[in-house]
């Protein structure tokens, strides 16, 4: 419904490096901020550069030297983003905060891109926005209203309008005016000129945590951005926590009626990386336990285990130990993939998934094959990698799958095609999705099988994308949420969107 | 005092092709619009083309097809901005408006470019402006109070959000509310999705004209913007008028107190090109007249007249006529220039001018010369010129002005250098003038000299640079009237302007 | 035959910034050569610059430290490839010589580009030529059964291979037997480790003039070039010789037969700067002779003479004075026109010589105008100019070419369009052309007119394409005479320029 | 001694995409050719892409429509330099030729960019070449002296002049002619207008294979290039073979001398892909065989087996199947590395290789880890990777190289640092090279057990840069064998090389 750069037309078969798994549901954002450190420019750089799974399609920088605020933002990823080192020189001051965006509400274009930037009366502002609000058409019609000019199609500009049109005083108590407002799932760095401000919705959505580097309060969206600067993980920011850091240290609020947690369960499945931890847990453990769930609800009888890299390598070597079959690498993929690539015209379909993924014959050639994959969306990529292993010589092939099927819409931020894309809502039997995917034998894995996997240490999941069950506010109009398609009133469109597309 | 595109340090050598004449009063914008014509886009980039001169910063068309409003804005010059002919496709739409920027206040800075953007609730909104208002810090302050948030830093950007401030219903009403506002000099294009909007502030200080071509109306500040598209002349927008025009066709309001006339008498001077119609008189004949009468002000006994090219070439002629010395072809310029012009730092500042202007030793040489410039604002290049003129041989030189010494600021569009770098504040004297020139003799235009010679019908003209009375109200703090410098709250600053001005 | 830039399809409209008058023949180029200063490249860059009016599709610098040659080539105008100043630091060494270029054989390509770079068994040399052989095809043929590999299509890459076959010993003797088998027209700059080496065919058909600033010589297709650097002009380059420059000073060697002067009379009437000499005769002056003769041979009564600017404003000046007929500006011309100029698609052809011209009504209007023109190739342009100028209200239009008819093709470095659209060939009679151009009267210079005006000291030169008498050897088969056409064993094609052309 | 696109200062650190292992030998190129496919360029284009790991400082396509060739060639990866979708269609033609270039001789720059392309008596003729001749010093020298004119400093480009130099008849017998007279290593894919050749150095130091689809004959340096555009893999050329396919078909001509084999060994150590058939055999098969043999040679007693991704996955499993340690994954290899990655100057030494791998510590603490890495070079990586893990909590560190160590120059086209930067000849003893990588115990494949591993049906090869064993003559003066070091004459440098690298 809303433009995609590059993806429009056919994501199901499409390998340009920002779409990193066609068949997989995107991320949404990165964020990362960090606080009072000589090169906040350069840490925020890092930190998104480890947080470039979460986010491909455009990347920024701003940072605040106390008197003003500096920004670089831009299409693209992070390396080629910031591939110009000058740049640094002019990203000024010793807070920072930055963002990795992949579109889920909002039009792929420049004007999108994060951090957002805006200057109200209290003066400059930039906010980074990881999360998907659910109230965004309500609101934006209410800001519209009072005179509100909106200059992106992000739900994230209805909190800078909310903070900007509050009649709080104190810029602490204005988020917190804004946020009472807002429904959905957010993960917040905001920079001023004096303070770095993270937020993370009551429900804790998606994860966030804190980290410390020397005398610098770190903030990013998972471990893995500390560990790149060295920084030491502190704890997580809390569901409902305000966290504001400026010179006089750094000050928890949390300011919002409890509300029972609902961390994103497709985090541990695929999107995190397997050394991060996020909701207190490592992931590449829980990953791990989940191959061996997988194992034991789905045994079978075969020669090798290979799992469809990279996602699901470590789901994989879990479902291989605790199964006792070898664990072999029966695909390669190819990672030099550089900013863009293109299909030429002569390129069969069929092809395309080759371009991406080469079989091994020596390792697959007569082997009984289970196959562990994290998760099917659309079918259409895994249908032609049952080809190829089949072409490399697999006798059979044993689909083991480390999630339960994907059969509702996420509202929180994680991005699913429309439902009858879905193939377990297009097929309507396991038999069914069997026999379109090509392979002998099929396990998904059970949705209790999966609970049972991830950490339990106090913690409650999401898992509305399997269970229909959503813990939170769903859109009143789910198909127009967004603020493009709030109104019947037309749109500002880059022409430049248009003609590159 | 705001940072200039590339002229920050030494404005005065610049020979950057957007700094046309450097030692000249910089030129604020130039707006085009054209309603119900199936190449809108085309006609509004060949519009900005003749309309250059009036701003060489950036350039930006914004289009509607009723349904949407397509833009496509850069910083450089039109055929920059409009290199890639696959555009036009994509700025869809039988309505335009368009906008030629030379910043006056607000930085050089992408953010800036104009026509600005803005959906507000009644949907996608753009706003080209020309002119610079006079309350701006006033209005900013008041919006930042009721919760706006800015997003450049362009006087022009107080206008839209009174516009989505305004409690009026009508759109036609609440441009009128917020007109009402503002004080100062605009002309200004606006196109929502069914209307092009033309308006002019009650004083007239800038040019604006109303054109036909087959069944569409067109907006220009100027009438090469209509030649060049075969569009007829009708009639200039008047002071204080509303022009709407939409597919019931156009209506005209003028809902404000009468002021006196107060148009900018440079623009016959300098800034508008000859070959256009302006306050209802051919600049060209206008000039010319001003030519004739400085040379009955200010004969002399000489060999040849020439002229400072090409902004003072007709002058000259009106000199040569009414002396009776020959006119002559004695400097050549360089048109070569691209986008950029490069000092090389082994280049002396004595060799900068040389860059720009030849002078014809065969022409010149053993001659008594008389020079005419339009205007003196440092007075930096034409020393230099002269050094040049007398290398070649000249004997004498006569420097002859066609306008008075500029002793006072502009606020209504221009862009002077700051008071105390103007070279008629400086030096005390006329003679001090002469000494500092190095010419034999100087003659400026007087002030009844001019008033005579620009056209009379009705017409009254704004002098304040040269007379220090300023028709309307000045900012009430001259030296912080724009918005980034109207608060102390500090700004957001793109690292790109830094790191590559 | 062969592309061009940009101008393929409709030459006589084209307005891109680099087909600086499109109705005129095309200049070949223009080199540069010093010695010994400091500043090397960046004086390069300047004499390249005043120079640009000699060629527009490409420009380049190479230097020579006493080590490596340092080179930086490009498509473009100078002022774009080197719009990068850092560029400067690594073009080291205190000799360099440049090249613009405009193509008159060989495509429009990158690897086209001037200065010609090799390696030879001496070592690294650079080549920039102006002008044009005429014996290209049999040379790259005996060249080719020799083993050579050519890179470029140029008609100056037989040179460099000549001169690395050469079985003579030094340098200075194999640049002799090099040019000894070359026939047409050339002025040539050579680089090598230790030497600046100038050379002008024997007879002399392009301008190459010596100058010196400091310890420095200097070496330049037109004067303007020296003086833009503050160097003084010492005389010209003779037809037939070779100057070397080294540590050890300038020594000039004259090793071919002499041939009667054949300077190309074109740069006087329209190619080369009003302000420089060449030729031994400053332009400007002979250019005026040239418009009072013009008023001689072809007197009318009416009330103004204007020009076609900027090129005829001197004869338009020699004709007006000569003839008491007052001088006016009538036309404006437009020159922002940056690195493209776009024509939108739905731009009439009538329309696009607006863009470049704008008639002043105040000036024509009910006037009998005498328009002065240096050339008339196809007539095209001509004839819209004719309806502008009616348009604003000329009553009679009086056409004076300060040149006669061009009848002919020329060999020695011009570019014309082929004979049959020659407006002079296709139309038989004066009657008919000047029908065809829509004026009332029509006069074109005579050739003894012509002969008469230009400089006689000692002086004679090639008219031609006027009259079809060719001084030298033209090629053998005229419509194959370059590189690319020089056999049928096809091309490499670099697949950008045939993409973005 | 070359220049190294961005890798001059630091090369142990890099980790720009281009540079993909940086502890690691450099591979030289990859080439790829087809005949008679209607989609010639877009097969190449994926060939390429599939050999991009052979080659990531530039590619280059060209193609021939029986008339002319047409070629696209730039620095980057291949889906950079062909990220223009619309450049195929100007690459026309059914038969072409593509390369990957890593620089081994010549410096990175535009002109050395491959396939090279020249014209000569036969026309226009590319040539893309693998590997590294051994008397390049001897030709260059001898051709200079014949006249050549060298435009490039790359060892290819001697075999361009042999060829058009050749006083033989046909294409064929020139080509003989000039193979018969260089030394070293190569493989060639040659294009003309009508033929494309391909040919293998009689010692078969590199791999080629032909393969066939439909009825198009392809060649490429691996079989995986085959794979990804479905042709099938039909036998390798052979050593000193050469193949000339045409219309009238293949034809095989093995006009030299037999030699014994000397195929790079390291080719099944690391350069190849891993679901590559190389020199007969799956190279899967092969590694996976070293890993085995590695175990046997150095068993020990651990916890977990993991690998330095990727190019060591396939050794560190077979070692883990032959020892029975469970396989782990242990470190993270960051994908996500676009066109360029910029160190920030504030980024210590220590953090950069953080930046490409990340440890797992839920895999590793309190673990004693065997970590199977392919080679060695510097060893400077992986001591930092010790760190890491360590940090991390491995307990013990048990490092496996499944080569023996690196001792001698590779003069065949791998790309080593200096003899005196290699750790295996910098640190005499293995008990310094222990204590030097700060590991627990340290086993290195034995040359003997490596020549065992790697398939065996009457293959032999060169495995010099462990033994010292030269199968084939050297260099001369091997710190002097490329074109820009091979004579005192100085070199031909662009600017922008030293600009920007």
């Amino acid at each position: 419904m809303t433009e995609r750069y590059g993806c429009q037309h056919d994501c199901s078969n499409c390998t340009a490096s920002y779409c990193i798994d066609d068949d997989k549901p995107h991320e949404e954002c990165g964020v990362f901020a960090i606080h009072n450190h000589k090169a906040a420019a350069e840490m925020t750089y890092l930190g998104l550069y480890a947080l470039q799974h979460r986010g491909q399609e455009s990347s920024g920088i701003v940072t605040s030297n106390g008197e003003n605020l500096y920004h670089h933002r831009d299409m693209g990823l992070v390396s080629d983003v910031f591939a110009d080192q000058g740049m640094f020189n002019y990203l000024m001051g010793k807070n920072a905060i930055g963002h990795n965006r992949y579109s889920t509400t909002g039009s792929s274009k420049i004007s999108n891109v994060q951090p957002l930037l805006a200057a109200d009366r209290e003066g400059p502002m930039a906010i980074g926005h990881n999360g998907n609000l659910t109230n965004t058409r309500e609101l934006h019609r209410k800001l519209l209203k009072n005179g509100a000019i909106f200059q992106t199609t992000l739900d994230s500009e209805v909190i800078t309008h909310l903070i900007a049109m509050s009649e709080k005083e104190t810029l602490g108590e204005r988020i917190i005016d804004a946020l009472s407002q807002v429904q959905g799932a957010y993960c917040l760095v905001i920079l001023t000129r004096a303070k770095v401000i993270a937020a993370r919705d009551p429900y804790g959505f998606r994860p966030l945590c804190l980290g410390k580097v020397d005398d610098s309060w770190v903030v990013a969206s998972e471990s893995c951005a500390l560990d790149i600067i060295g920084a030491e993980y502190v704890r997580d920011v809390k569901p409902g926590e305000i966290i504001v850091i400026d010179d006089d240290g750094l000050r928890s609020y949390e300011p919002f009626e409890k509300k029972r947690k609902a961390f994103c369960i497709f985090e541990y499945i695929y999107f995190s990386r397997p050394d991060s931890i996020i909701f207190g847990e490592c992931v590449d453990k829980a990953r791990r336990k989940i191959g061996r769930t997988l194992a034991k609800e789905f045994p079978v009888d075969a020669d090798i285990v290979i799992s469809v890299p990279d996602s699901s390598n470590t789901a994989a070597l879990g479902y291989a130990r605790a199964s006792g079959i070898p664990y072999e690498i029966g695909l390669i993929r190819n990672h030099y993939i550089g900013r863009t690539f293109i299909h030429p015209s002569q390129v069969t379909r069929e092809a395309k998934v080759r371009i991406k993924f080469n079989p091994i014959r020596g390792v697959l050639e007569g082997k009984r094959v289970v196959v562990v994959d994290d998760s099917i969306v659309r079918g259409t990529t895994f249908r032609k990698i049952t080809e190829l292993l089949k072409e490399a010589g697999a006798t059979e092939i044993h689909l083991r799958v480390s999630s339960p099927p994907i059969t509702s819409a996420c509202y929180y931020g994680m991005d699913f095609p429309d439902k009858d894309d879905l193939l377990a809502t297009k097929e309507k039997t396991l038999e069914g999705i069997r026999k379109k995917l090509k392979v002998n034998t099929l396990g998904y894995l059970s949705l209790d099988g999966l609970l049972a996997s991830v950490p339990q240490n106090g913690n409650s999941y999401c898992d509305a994308c399997f269970s229909g069950n959503y813990p939170a506010a769903i859109p009143s109009d789910p198909s127009k949420d967004c603020i493009e398609d709030s109104n019947s009133i037309g749109r500002l469109i880059d022409a430049r969107s248009l003609r590159y597309k």
